[in-house]
């Protein structure tokens, strides 16, 4: 009965040409890398790799325990304060993964009486929490304001969370975060600004440019893994709501503390990425001259995301760019939210000025050819 | 509005005395911990320190990005081979936290058209993820073998999984593995059994040691984070299985790869543990002698759970045994399966033989007084 399922799974995902293989890398292959999230290029920082050996050194491999019985490392708490302080919010709880984070966020504030409004191009992540929730979801069409308006409206006096991300992951583009506070404060609801692709990329997020950091109705969550170059995730606000989390968040309660090498190495990161408001500025000339280059629009993160004509195309460019030393990703479904697949370009500050330009080039040419 | 609600919850909790407060703790405060679930002491062996700090050193803070892009390091094949091979399993696949290896399984496996027959005392972890895949959930009474059989037997010819812990994490009680596998076996049903607390505390677990290790239809996942003394999780079985879930599971594609300083730890732990099977006797005479002390039936893990009177005994136990330089773990509602508070002590081998033995006399003193 299962081998039978799994087996024509497997053949379905070979029939669509859908079928996604592991492919293990070496500490340094010589590949120009412009596929990872490693946005500041900080993981492999000097700092940054000494910070987590050390603290490898000092507290050994794990925490041992959850945060809530010995888990919680007085490390833990400095990192926490870091990141509170960067972001300008009153508090923040780190996680093992941005993912805890995303699934104790919303599962501890809403349940199945409270209604959760949700971008359409929302993270799995969040989609995974609300389901996890079972609170009412309505999902709005992708950046439209007055579809959360309505939605809003629709249930006066629920207890209701706006779901959004400062950058989205897959095409790149911004939230109307003010517009989206403002529509928050009117209906008395939280909004939850997943600053995965925002932090770092633009400085202490989107959140704080747009000047709405700290307010007790605007929620953060953040992940270690991207520009901070390490692993876990945060959510920041304020500290009744963090109080709440740890007393009810089932992803934090039962689940392991955050290693100390990967709390010290993101405590490090976030440490040069406030020394280093450049690298943020190296980004958006990158982001912006490659996006001119191929003509597609300058996303607002560190992500170029070029739409291909088809999941083979795609794959197929990827594969000669790696033939010229140049790693991008590559988008196909189900990791996409219309079905378009798309080559991935990071437009880190991690390579170096020739690597960059010699991967622009070959990029420029590869791409030319298939679209 | 939320105010209202946070600060309700906070109140109730606050009257109901079961709130939850974070207690950091500094690399080395000379208390004896028998609260972690460090079961074998590995986090902080010098080896594993060592093998972490190299990682970092080497690999640098993080992965960098989802395994299915740049995230899977051959770090990580090295850790999964070690695991298959320890474990008796065709192969196996690292996750970011053990949490993120429970939910894939059942979410990459179950859908609405699957049952899944879960133990009444099962995890969270296990508990999310069925809500997650949203299959038809039995759940049966803790350990009843006979209500495995008739929940299978109810849904002839569904795809059916069946949830179990090797050793129950709050209990410390075994599961029946091999009448489990056999009422699997009858109906087609796979058999999943997380060996959280089973692994390193029985060598290769209680899967392998039943002589179930290695047959299709019995599954494991298991937790880099306690005996293996660093973070993150694994799944093991066949390679269909896995293939699955490298093509499905949202919390493995949708999350990055685990850092390099835990994977690393966590293997060398795996090799100590391998060539160290004094470790798992130390732990075992440890836990009976203990059990003994205190007149409580000893478990099959390393953890010996103490039933209080009420939570606020369980607590000033906690506290009085910390005054005494001893840390031991309390369970309250609601981290327990059936609303009684215990006193949660490890029995593990990361302690002196001198600080064990002062540890059970405190606990003896102390425990007998509440009792
Ligand atoms: C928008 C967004 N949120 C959350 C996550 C999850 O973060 P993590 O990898 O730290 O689990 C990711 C990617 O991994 C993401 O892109
Ligand atoms: C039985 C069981 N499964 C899974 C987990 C989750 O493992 P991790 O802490 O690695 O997320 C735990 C505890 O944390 C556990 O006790």
């Amino acid at each position: 009965m299962w081998d039978d399922w799994i087996a024509e799974a497997s053949a379905a995902r070979e029939a669509a040409g859908l079928t996604r293989r592991l492919r293990p890398r070496g500490p340094d292959d010589g590949v120009v890398d412009l596929a990872g999230n490693d946005y500041l290029g900080l993981s492999a920082h000097p700092d940054v790799r000494r910070a987590a050996a050390k603290a490898a050194m000092l507290w050994g491999g794990g925490a041992g325990a959850s945060r809530l019985v010995t888990g919680t490392l007085t490390l833990h708490g400095d990192l926490e304060d870091e990141l509170a302080d960067w972001l300008g919010q009153p508090g923040a709880l780190t996680f093992s993964t941005g993912y805890h984070a995303n699934l104790s966020i919303v599962g501890a504030l809403a349940d199945r009486t409270a209604h959760v409004v949700s971008d359409a191009h929302i993270h799995a992540s969040l989609i995974d929490a609300v389901r996890l929730s079972r609170a009412q979801l309505t999902v709005v069409p992708h950046n439209d304001v007055d579809a959360v308006r309505a939605a809003l409206a629709a249930r006066p006096g629920v207890r209701t969370l706006v779901l959004a991300e400062s950058v989205y992951s897959v095409l790149g583009d911004e939230a109307p975060l003010t517009d989206l506070a403002e529509a928050c404060a009117e209906h008395g609801a939280l909004l939850v600004v997943d600053e995965a692709h925002g932090v770092g990329v633009h400085g202490p997020g989107l959140v704080h440019r747009r000047g709405l950091a700290g307010r007790p109705d605007v929620l953060v969550t953040a992940t270690l893994s991207k520009s901070l170059g390490s692993q876990g995730g945060a959510v920041l606000g304020p500290r009744a709501v963090l109080d709440h989390l740890v007393n009810t968040a089932r992803p934090f309660i039962f689940d392991t503390g955050l290693a100390p090498a990967s709390a010290a190495a993101a405590l490090a990161a976030a440490r040069i990425s406030r020394a280093r408001p450049d690298l943020s500025d190296t980004i958006r000339a990158r982001v912006t001259g490659l996006a001119q280059t191929l003509g597609v629009p300058a996303p607002a993160g560190a992500v170029l995301s070029v739409p291909m004509p088809s999941p083979e195309a795609a794959v197929a460019a990827q594969a000669n760019l790696l033939a010229e030393g140049v790693r991008v990703g590559c988008f196909r479904p189900p990791s996409v939210p219309d079905g378009v697949s798309r080559l991935r370009v990071t437009a880190g500050a991690g390579v170096t000025d020739e690597d960059w330009d010699r991967a622009v080039k070959a990029i420029d040419v590869i791409v030319g050819d298939v679209r």
